[in-house]
C-alpha cells in the first residue's frame, strides 16, 4: 500500500517533490486498467510511458497548480467535453448535446434531423440546459470531514454530519469569486476532495451533424462494434467581457480557457498510446460477491424487463407524428440506453463469472486474514459485516427499483406529480395553494398524453408494485386491490377516474389542506400516501446505509489494499480521471476478431435508406471523392470513422477527449462495446474496449459533408479555410 | 486458349507426356479460384505448388492410370467421402449420413440423438440408401457424342440423340464387369467424359456422433462462421469376398480400396496449403447477365419466401412429439438448408453486384468482337442469341419453381401421388390396377398427416399456382377457382373432400381407366390433369433448352475462352475435382475479421443447454481435461473444432476430404460461409470461404467423447489403442 498514491490530491509542493522521486506503482506497462486521479498519473513511471509514445512531460500533461493538457477536459451535463480553441469552442458527443438540440428543434427548424451550422458567432443558439464546468483547483479536505464523522452517534447521524460539513466546505469555498464548489468522496469515504470550478451557463450550439450521422446505427448499434456513428457536436462557452461566468447575455463574449487541445489530423494506428480524459460517473469495482449477485440475479434482469415494456409504449406513441417523435426522442434515447446497458450487465456478469471470482477472492482474503493475528484484530469482522449489510440491502432491491421507476418524473410525470401534490397538501408548508404550487399542480403538462402514454405505463409499473409481497409488500397496496383478480390495467383505469386528473381537482385538494387530505376517499390519494411513505422509507434506508458505509466499506477498502498489496485507483465518482490505453481490437468470441478501425466504406455498406441506417445524401455524395480528402488514411485505405481502445471508461466519459502522446485530440470517446458493459464491476484486458469517433471523421464532416470551414480554421486544422462572410477564395486556392 | 487444358481428360499416354512439359496456365499462385479436373492439376506449375507446401509428386497425387491420393475421394449420395483405412472405412459429413442415421433410429434406439458406435464389425448396421461410388477410370467420349449431335434436325432431336448416344456409351461401358458408368458434359457440351465406377451398395454405419455434436448450432449456425459443428460420420463399404460389389450379405467382407488417406493429427496453420477433393454439384460461373438477374430478382426471392412458409408448417408438426421429430427431421433439415442458401443468394448477388459485373463484361466482350471481323464472323450473334434465350427462359421461372415445389413428392406426397395416379389411369399402361400401382395408390402413406401437414402446405403452394397469370397462367387453373374471392385454404379444403383421399377411392379411379377419368367431375382430378399437362410442358421446355444449349451456350464458352485468353475450369457437374486452397480468415464486414480456427472453448461458450446449442455432457466432461489431449494444439491454445479455407466449393463437396501437402487428411469440408453462398455465380478472393471440421476434433471425439478407440487404431492414429473384445491393456500402457 502506498499512501502517496492513495492520497491522490496532495499539496502542490509535496506533489512536485513526488515528480522527482523514483517511479512508483502502478506499473504503466500493466494492462490498461484504471481510472487514475491526476496526481496518480504524475506518480507513474514516465519513462515507461515515454516508451509507449508519451511525448509530454509530467508538467505539460498536468501540473497541480498550473494545470495542463488534462485541464482542457471539462464537464458538460453528465458528460465530458473539451476545449478545442482559444475562443471557448467545446466538442462533446452528439448524444450529450442531444437534449439541447432536441429542445432547439421544431417541425419548422428540425436541427435534430437536418443538423445545424452557425455560420457566424451571432448565429450560435443558446443551448438550453447545457452547463460547462471547468475545474480550477482541487483541495484535500479529508481531515475536516473525518473529524466531523468521528463525533457521530449513529449511522444516520454520521450521514447528517457528513452532509453538514460538506455543505460548510462548499459554502466556504464559494466565497472565492465566480466559483462553484463540490466535495467528492473517494475510496468509500477514506478521502474527500473539494473541487473549485468555474461554472459557465451561457453555452451555445455551434454545430450539430444531422441525427442520421450523429446517431447513425441508433439503438441497433448502440453498445456495439463495428460502429459508424459520428457522435459529435460543437458548442461554445460564453462569459462576461471580463472572463467571469455570467448567464446568457447578448453582451457576453467567447470564454477564453486557460487550456485547450490541439486537434490532430494525423490519426492513430494499432497499438498507439492514447489517453482518455474525463469524468467517469460510477463504477463498483470493490463490491462483495453478495452485492454483485444481487445486481446480476435481481436488479438488472428486472430493470431490463420493465424498461423493455416501458419502451414499447413510448415508441408506439413516438411513431405517431413528427411532433411526438421530437417530444419523446430524448426520453426514449436515454431509457433505451439504460435498457441495453442492463442487457449487457446480465450477459457480462454471467459471462465473466464475476460472482464466482468475488467468492474466490473473498475466500483468499479470509486465508490471508487467518494467517496473522494482527490482521484478524484489525479486519477480522469487516467482510462478514459487509456481506451481512449487503444481504440486508438486497432484500429491498426489487422494491426500490420498481418504486423508483414508478415515481420517476420523466417516465410518469402524472403519478409523480400526484405524489408531490399529496405531500405538499399534507405538509401545508406554504399555506394553502401558494403561487408556485398552484402553477405546478394546475398545469396541464402533468396530464400530457395521460391516456395514451401514462396510463399504460402505470399499468405496467403498478402491476409490479401490486405484486410485491412478504417483506417487500408495498405500504399503500390496498389502493391497488391486490386481493382481487382484476387486471392491473383495470385498477389503473379506475384510479384515473379521480378528480385529480383535472387541474381544478388538484387545486381543490391542495386548498383542502391536511384535514381535507385525511378526509379524502379517493383511491388515488390513498395510493399516493402509500407511495410517499415508501419514498420516505427508501430515503431513510439510503441515508443510513451511506452513513454506515463510510465506516464499514471504508474498512473493507483498507483491508483489500493491504491484502492485495498493489496500487489502487478509486471507483469512478464523476471526478476528473485519466485512462491510459492503446488502440486495440479484441475477440468478442471464438473465431471472430474485431479490428480497431472502421471506415466510410463500412458506413456506406450499412446504409439501407431507412433509420437507423439512413446516411444523408450529402455524406454519400461527399464519400464519392473521399480518396482525395486530406483525412483519407492510406493505412486504413479510407476516411476512418471510429476506433477501439482498451481504455477504462464508463458513463460520464461520453465526449471524453482521446489524446495522443503529444496531447493532441485524436478522437472522442462515446461508448463501450457490449462485452464491456459489465466492466463497471471489473476491467478485463480481453474485453474492456471503448469506442471513439475518429477526429478525422469529424473534420471530414466539417469540411465536406455539412461544411463549417470556419471551424476548421478556428481549430487550426485548415488554416487557410475561407472565413464566412469574407470574399470567397478563388477555386483551387486550397 | 489452351486445348491441352480444356480437353481435361486425355488418353493416359498423352497425359504423361504433358506432365513433363513446361508449366501451363492456370497459374497456381493466382487466387485460389477453380474446381479443377484431375488432369488440369497435373498440368499446373508444380514448382509453385511445392513452394506453397506441396510434398507429393504429380503422380502421387493422381496418375491417370494408377490413380493416387485423389482416388481416395469417392461419392456417397449427393456428397463426397473418403476412404481412411485399408478396410473400406469411409468418413463423410454427419449431414450426408443424416438420412441413414435418421432411418436407423427409433424412439427406442435413437442413434440420431445419442450417436452410434459399432464396437465390432458385426455391430455395424446396414445404412439404408447409402451407396459409395469409386471412380476407376475416365474416358473422353466427346467425339462420339458430337458426332451424334451433328445429325440433329432440331433442339429436341439433339437432346434425344444426346441421350441415346449416352445410353449406348453407358451400356457399352457397363459390359466391363462390376462397373457402373455415367457420362458427364463439360463446358456446356464441348466435352463429354465417360466414368467407369465401382458401385458399392453394402454400406454400413460405423460411427455417428450425437446429433448435438454432428449438427451443433443447427440452422442457426448453418452457412455461418464461427462454427463449432462436428459434422462427421463413419461408414464402411462392404463387397463380396472376391472384392466385387454386391448387395448386402452377411458373407460380405470389408471392401479393400486401392487408395485411402492417411489421417494427420498434426493440424493446419494459417496460410497452409490444402487441397479439397470432391464432387462439386453445380455452379453457373459462365451465365449471362439476364440469367443472373432472373435468379436474383425472381427465382431466389420466391424460393426463399415459399420455403419459409413451408418450413413453418413442418416445424409446427415436428414439435409435436419425438416420433414427429424423427419423421420430419430429414425433410426439415434439407429444406432449411435450401432456404438459407436462397437467403444467401439474394444477399450475395446484390452485395457482389454480379449482374452489373456481367453486364460490364458483356459490353467488353462486344468491344472485343467489334475489333475483329474474324471474331464477328465466328461469334457475332452468340451473345445476343443467348441473351434472347435466357429472356425467353425467364418467362417461366416463376411457374417452374412454384409447380416444382407443388409437385415435390417429398414436400407433398399426396398431391404428387394423385397426379401420378391420374397419369397412370390415363396411360392405362399396366392394365387396370396392376399390383404395383395398387400397392402404391392403395397405401395410406400417401395421406400421412394429410390434414395437419399436407393440407396447409397445399394451401400455401396452390395459392401461388392459382395466382399465376398472363403468359404464366396455370393450365388447370379452373379447378382452383381463381376468379372467386374464396381463400385458397378454403378451395383446398373443398378439393380434399375428394374420394381420392381414401385408398378405395384411388383404386376405384385406377380401375375406371381412361374413360372413367374422362367422365370424372372430381375437381381434384381436374387439378391433377392440369398439373400433369404443365409437368409435360416443363419437361419439353427443359429438353428443348438442353438441346439448344449444347450449340448456343457451347459457342458462348468458346467465345469467352478466346476473349478472356486465360485458363478455364468447367462448371461443377458432380465429377471429381480439386480445389487448391489456403487456410485463411476473411473480413465479413468493416471492423470484423473472422479468424480461421475455432476451438472447444468456443463450442462450450455457445452451449446453452437447449437445441441447437446443447453440447452433450460427455463432451463437456471430456473438455475439462482436454489440455492433456494429444489433439490439443498449443498454437491455437485448445483442441481445434473447425477451420476456414479459401477453397472453391459448392454443394456436393460436403464431406470432401481436405488434405495437406503430404496428401494427409486434415479436415472434412462441410459448408460455405454466408458471404460465399452466391459464390456459385462467381468466386471472390475476399469472401469465398468454406468451412471444414478439423480432423483433430473428429479424433478427439473418437478418443474422449464417444469413444471408438478401435477406429483410431484402424486409421493408424493411435496404433496402440486397445482392440475391442481383446484383453484390456493395463492402465497407463498408452
Amino acid at each position: 500500500m502506498n499512501a502517496t498514491i492513495l492520497r491522490a490530491v496532495l499539496p502542490a509542493a509535496f506533489a512536485l517533490l513526488l515528480a522527482d522521486r523514483p517511479p512508483l506503482a502502478p506499473n504503466p506497462l500493466a494492462p490498461d486498467e484504471g481510472q487514475w486521479l491526476p496526481q496518480q498519473i504524475r506518480a507513474m513511471n514516465w519513462a515507461a510511458l515515454e516508451a509507449r509514445g508519451m511525448q509530454l512531460t509530467r508538467d505539460e500533461f498536468w501540473h497541480p497548480e498550473r494545470g495542463g493538457v488534462l485541464s482542457a477536459a471539462v464537464q458538460i451535463g453528465g458528460c465530458t467535453a473539451s476545449f478545442v480553441s482559444a475562443d471557448g469552442l467545446v466538442v462533446t458527443n452528439h448524444h450529450c448535446g442531444f437534449g439541447a438540440v432536441n429542445a432547439l428543434s421544431s417541425t419548422e427548424h428540425n436541427y435534430l434531423r437536418d443538423g445545424f451550422v452557425a455560420a457566424t458567432p451571432a448565429a450560435e443558439l443558446p443551448a438550453p440546459g447545457m452547463v460547462v464546468l471547468v475545474v480550477r483547483r482541487i483541495e484535500d479536505v479529508t481531515a475536516k470531514v473525518h473529524a466531523a464523522q468521528a463525533e457521530a452517534t449513529s449511522d444516520l447521524d454520521r450521514w447528517q454530519r457528513t452532509q453538514e460539513v460538506i455543505r460548510q466546505l462548499v459554502a466556504e469555498g464559494e466565497k472565492e469569486p465566480d466559483t462553484t464548489c463540490s466535495v467528492a468522496s473517494f475510496y468509500e469515504g477514506r478521502e474527500y476532495h473539494l473541487y473549485y470550478r468555474t461554472r459557465l451557463t451561457d453555452v451555445r450550439l455551434v454545430y450539430a451533424p444531422p441525427r442520421a450521422i450523429g446517431e447513425y446505427g441508433g439503438e441497433v448499434d448502440n453498445w456495439e462494434w463495428p460502429r459508424h456513428t459520428g457522435d459529435f457536436t460543437f458548442f461554445r462557452a460564453y462569459a462576461a467581457p471580463d472572463g467571469s461566468p455570467r448567464a446568457h447575455s447578448s453582451d457576453n463574449v467567447p470564454f477564453r480557457p486557460e487550456h485547450w487541445l490541439k486537434v490532430s489530423a494525423d490519426g492513430v494506428q494499432d497499438d498507439d498510446l492514447v489517453l482518455i480524459l474525463g469524468y467517469p460517473g460510477t463504477t463498483e469495482r470493490y463490491l462483495t460477491s453478495v452485492a454483485v449477485a444481487d445486481r446480476e440475479g435481481v436488479f438488472y434482469p428486472l430493470r431490463l424487463d420493465l424498461l423493455t415494456r416501458v419502451l414499447a409504449v413510448l415508441e408506439r406513441q413516438a411513431n405517431r407524428s413528427e411532433q411526438d417523435q421530437l417530444d419523446y426522442a430524448s426520453l426514449i434515447k436515454s431509457l433505451a440506453n439504460v435498457q441495453k446497458n442492463a442487457a449487457g450487465m446480465v450477459w457480462g456478469l454471467a459471462r465473466n463469472a464475476v460472482v464466482a471470482r468475488k467468492q474466490r477472492e473473498e475466500a483468499e482474503f479470509r486465508q490471508w486474514l487467518a494467517a496473522s493475528p494482527d490482521r484478524m484484530a484489525r479486519y477480522g469482522s469487516v467482510l462478514d459485516e459487509l456481506l451481512a449489510a449487503d444481504r440486508e440491502a438486497s432484500r429491498t432491491t426489487r422494491k426500490d427499483l420498481v418504486l423508483g421507476l414508478a415515481l420517476s418524473s420523466r417516465i410518469n410525470p402524472f403519478l409523480r406529480g400526484i405524489c408531490d401534490l399529496v405531500a405538499a397538501t399534507a405538509d401545508n408548508r406554504d399555506g394553502r395553494g401558494s403561487g408556485n404550487l398552484r402553477r405546478r399542480f394546475g398545469s396541464d403538462a402533468l396530464t400530457r398524453d395521460l391516456q395514451a402514454v401514462q396510463q399504460p405505463l402505470l399499468a405496467i409499473l403498478l402491476d409490479e408494485v401490486r405484486r410485491l409481497d412478504g417483506d417487500d409488500a408495498f405500504a399503500g397496496r390496498t389502493a391497488l386491490r391486490p386481493e382481487t383478480d382484476e387486471p392491473t390495467a383495470q385498477v389503473v383505469a379506475e384510479l384515473l377516474q379521480s378528480p385529480l386528473t383535472t387541474a381544478a381537482g388538484r387545486i381543490s385538494l391542495l386548498e383542502s389542506g391536511p384535514d381535507g387530505l385525511a378526509a379524502s376517499a379517493d383511491p388515488l390519494v390513498k395510493l399516493a400516501l402509500g407511495l410517499n411513505a415508501e419514498r420516505d422509507a427508501m430515503v431513510d434506508r439510503s441515508r443510513n446505509a451511506e452513513g454506515r458505509s463510510v465506516v464499514l466499506a471504508r474498512a473493507w477498502i483498507e483491508a483489500q489494499q493491504e491484502w492485495r498489496g498493489t496500487s489502487f485507483y478509486p471507483d469512478a465518482n464523476s471526478t476528473l480521471r485519466v485512462s491510459i490505453a492503446s488502440v486495440k481490437g479484441y475477440e468478442p468470441r471464438d473465431g471472430v476478431r474485431y479490428t480497431p478501425h472502421t471506415t466510410v466504406a463500412g458506413l456506406l455498406a450499412k446504409h439501407t435508406g431507412t433509420e437507423p441506417f439512413d446516411a444523408p445524401a450529402a455524406l454519400r455524395t461527399a464519400a464519392e471523392s473521399r480518396r482525395a480528402s486530406r483525412y483519407f488514411d492510406p493505412r486504413v485505405g479510407d476516411v476512418p470513422v471510429c476506433f477501439l481502445t482498451d481504455g477504462d471508461t464508463t458513463g460520464g466519459n461520453s465526449g471524453s477527449p482521446v489524446v495522443n502522446g503529444k496531447g493532441e485530440l485524436v478522437g472522442l470517446n462515446f461508448d463501450r462495446v457490449f462485452e464491456n458493459v459489465s466492466g463497471d464491476y471489473g476491467w478485463s484486458p480481453d474485453r474492456s474496449r471503448n469506442v471513439s469517433v475518429d477526429v478525422r471523421f469529424v473534420l471530414w464532416c466539417l469540411e465536406s459533408v455539412l461544411p463549417a470551414h470556419h471551424l476548421l480554421r478556428e481549430m487550426g486544422v485548415w488554416r487557410d479555410a475561407p472565413v464566412p462572410g469574407a470574399k470567397r477564395a478563388p477555386a483551387g486556392a486550397r
